[in-house]
């Protein structure tokens, strides 16, 4: 059966308890407990990680089989780092970009991603519901494919 | 009690019978009465509604109320209709932008909204996944409130 | 004699209504009230209408005569309506563009107007005086015409 | 057997009777009873039409079958309007994109057709020999299939 | 009470003289002394100059008070002093950026104003009316401070 | 009497027997004699020529009279060769420049025509037809002047 | 008779004092010493004059009557001196832009002159001679009129 | 010895008085008396001086010797005076552009600097210490001269 | 009591060693000795670090205190880091970019900053006085504060 | 001793038969005869010639010896052609290129050469008087040499 | 078999005797001949050739089989010529497009190859042996198709 | 003795496993062993790795010797790591930069290289041969120097 990754990309870390008026105040362990709860509840296997490393990020994608499915939020990367965007093209993955702040509506870079042509679909601006919009349909995917 | 808006921009009205390799054969119709049915369900009165006239869908939006919640799949308006994002702006509702389809992995142009800057989100690439999961965030909400 | 047209473009309706930080309290009727006062004192027949539509626009401008004069506010319309522009140079009615705020201060896209190179002026920044003192030029003309 | 549609952009009607130094001193009735004429005579239907609203345009193409030919002159939604460009691409009936006026030798936006991507060909600068050699081309093709 | 302020730019100095068929016959001093009449009459305080030099007219903008209004024409400065803008957001004075001609019709590089942004708002394309309907609106906003 | 010229610039002496799928079987030679034998039936002088030189169709242009008609197909030429541009700018000879393939549905570069601003007209995307209703155009031309 | 004038922008007084491998040994003073001279044998009058003062440079431009010549050799002004421009187009004096240096052989914002425009011709890269060949020209010019 | 000398361009006079929400109450005669006793007690030649007019800056420049040292603050001249560009150049005073504020923060045109490739280095957005501290590398330098 | 932060970013760890005729000849441990004398001087705690990885910078920028000071040499991560600029702004800890090179005379690429536009400020071009002179800054910051 | 080359780029051949009122009525001829001319009394060898093959043109120059001197006029090819600028690159013969009209007071697209980065200087917008001057210069280079 | 072809562009045929400091001293001839021996060698017929005419290398690509392969320096061409471009599309054959310098460390329009998109592979900055070993793998190529 | 050091960027370890359609069933352990094999035939000493983080590739390049030679495919990197172009350009090592499948043939992005300016050459598009070709050229230098 197929697996669920929820990766994070750099500064995710802080969600919560830096610039809360931008980002509110809800922790990243409050939504990852959040989405393993569901999970377990569903049945479905789930891997929840940070990093602050491209290169990391890029490992967790190439060890994902061929049957998961991938909800990722670049952060910062997701402006520049086409490296990212090359690993979760290879892997073949179905993926869903996800962030907590509406991009298009923030500075001016921000409104491109160079990740997001090569993902499914993208979900931004509504909060940690970004993720559990994301997680649900995962997990009508996945328990599909079971 | 708010009321949760559906409208679907030009073109719309094909779906399912025109370039289903591009976006499936689900109706417009099937969309909108799984919309419904479930509005129902949660007690949350609902209208929906599809037009090809940019005139007459901002006219839709200068009728929501304070409390009301907009879900708006803008189609090719969304590249060009500053009308449309004025419209949105000057109600002050709470907006998802949705597409079926990623429309960041298509043409250049495709991947510049204009409207997307007045919305709280936009959900893109998850077929008729984009509105279920932007009505289930709206129908957290418009419940909260009630 | 020739007449006075004042035409508004989308939203405009909600003006005084909507965004009152933005545009003040007064209302649309409040501005078409004053102009067509002056008018009427003035003895220049006057048409004043607003429309969501760019179709409808586009056809109030082209029943218009040799003489009269036309004072537009095409709204977001301003930004990408090469349609208006094409009926104002088919009409070749003296015009003048004008904006309630000042469309030089504000998001980027706003200080490209693809009208006014085919209108004799433009007025922006003033509230409702950007109409007055349009006016005001109009009935000049007019009268001299008379 | 199929119809050909011939379809007028925003202020064509106009044609002949304002500009005549762009635009000479045909009529658009004088357009439309040439095709009309002809297309009598070679035992094709055919459907003439001019609107200044961009929804009507996109309703008109929704309504043509699977053996259809349009010729469509866009006028200034040429340069804009992804919607109309979105309506041929649906209905997959073949196009053909007519203008009077040579659009590469006048302003610098007229030389960008968002619509011919997805038409067949396009026919610039003829007058109105840009309509009769569009339909030329239909008739041969209406009359194989028939 | 507060001083009306009317400054004019770079080759203003010129009008009436050179170029008529694009500027018109009325000089300089002609809108001058309808502009000083007119405050005369309204009983407002009036300094009107011109110059050819940028560091003038930056220190005529630094000698205005808190309640002075000013009427600018900023020539061919318009395109590209930075400066000017900064001594206008420096004095915070309400201020009104006038073109005789239509600067949005003309050379591409007429289009941008860096000055504006930092306007209450701009007249163009209206002859010597520029000028005097920005008094109009400046007089009675002088007026309602006395 | 004017002569009708039709002038092939590179690569297009592979017709048909390269790439087939892009630009169909019809041999260069297949249009040509089409060409030929219309213009022979109507009683026109044709001269039809294809040259990989840009000197060469250049030197053709230069030879053309008061009187003549040209139609051109500049192949890639079409966007860079200023030199053929200013070639017919100089000859003023009413010129269509004609392409096989929709030059607006393929690479970006393939859009922009330097030549075509020079020109009475442009027909693209019609395959061979392209040729043929060119050809009818200056046909009716050709034989007015006579 | 007219009168040749010959007007030198920013910087250029430390000629040939500084930065001699980029502009040669040859002072401001031995290059207009030459130019009078020269006028002076042919008989006509000249005035040569150098500023680091735009406004100064415009006022001298106005002084200039209906029969005279300008050589200009903007300096650094050739790229943003919209103000010079106005200034030259205004008086319609036939003029000629000068550089000592190749500007189109230097930094990318050299090669645009916004004064080229409204002058007739333009002499750059042959350092001091690109004067005395400007002079020539002029002086023909002259001695023909008078 | 060298001589230190330190020019504030335009609007810098105002700097204490206008806009002390962005620049601080300090005022530009404060930080003046703040380097010139820091220089004194250094037994080093100051120089100090505020400017409107570019030519007036220029020419400062050009009375520099081969041993001074030059702190500019240029004011909204940093962006578009090639002029003070090309004066600083010519005179290779070893030179630091200072700012008050940080102006890689703000305006987009604000992050370009037209004067800075000329110069040694750039200190931006420390206010008056941006001054104290380029003051603090010139006479480091400025007495291993002496 | 706050502490100083003195980050290098890549290739910093080669100072002194490689291309010492475009950076010098002193090595990163110079620098660091220098700044870490100088701050144990005054009391203030310091920390200085270089790394290779933007992960690495990432975590240290995270585990600074309220009250702490950086002053960070991006390297080449200045040009594309937005992940190191979103980490400075989401601590909110005062910093200032160092540069040794004068980034504005080198590649085009080197004039844009992306991190700058968080930081307080940017001294540039000053070699290894860049840091000292930001040392300074900061020490008298902190020592306020303690 | 060194020889003078004039080369005359694409279309040049028409001069004086083709658009007099763009280019005037002097005929290449006439301007070649008048330099072969002032050669022959000067006693420096020359060489006139025109193409419109860039082939040919290339191969001119690469035969030129290392004390020649060029006046060339590319054309069109002025704005296209690096292989021309890569022929004159290799030859390091001192060149001059010359236009009729002025280049940079016409379309946009011929304000850019490609060609005068490697020319010693470039003369333009004097008509016949263009090469003239240019060859003055020549003439001078060239004698001193001999 | 099929044959190896190898065609130089514009001057090309000057290698080694003029700007050996840039492509060094070995000459075009050098290299032919080393080509000529090794594909001997190996017993794969070679045909080798320079052109400074474009036509010339376009009806070369013509000429080739279905089984040849190419290794072009287009040159200066490599930056527009579309025609070489479409030349080598049209005839399909496996090609590798060569630089004897490393253009994407050159003037900046020598960055882009409008031709490498239509070739399999691009070698460039090394010198002579940029064709050598475009040889070796073209060798490998038509061996194991013999 | 120098050494050679090939280094693979981000992905490359998928290298035939994943996406076989686009880079072959060829493995990085495939053309690693091919590598090293030839490399010791030859004597060479060799150093072999792949890395998903930036920080790591820098200092591998870091560790290079002035006699060792450098194989890099920066993968994505390629396209905006200016980190790993300083790297390079400090050790001043002679590098060939490869790819495996042609980037100037795929999207946009791709054609832009940051690290090729600072390489000796590039070699795209020849799959595994693109190394082994570089590798020969790296032989043939490194062999002659020991």
């Amino acid at each position: 059966m197929g697996k669920l990754w929820v990766l994070h990309g750099p500064n995710m870390n802080l969600l919560g308890s830096r610039e809360p008026e931008k980002y509110g105040t809800q922790t990243l362990e409050d939504i990852n407990q959040a989405l393993i709860k569901r999970a377990e509840t569903a049945g479905i296997p789930i891997q929840v990680a940070q990093t602050n490393f491209e290169g990391e990020i890029i490992q967790w994608i190439h060890s994902m089989g061929p049957e998961d499915f991938l909800i990722i939020n670049p952060g910062a990367w997701t402006h520049y780092s086409y490296a990212i965007r090359d690993a979760i093209a290879s892997v073949q993955v179905p993926t869903i970009e996800v962030h907590l702040s509406n991009i298009h509506a923030r500075e001016e870079f921000r409104k491109t991603s160079v990740i997001a042509p090569v993902c499914r679909g993208q979900i931004s601006g509504l909060g940690g519901k970004s993720y559990s919009l994301a997680m649900q349909y995962a997990l009508e995917l996945l328990t599909r494919q079971a």
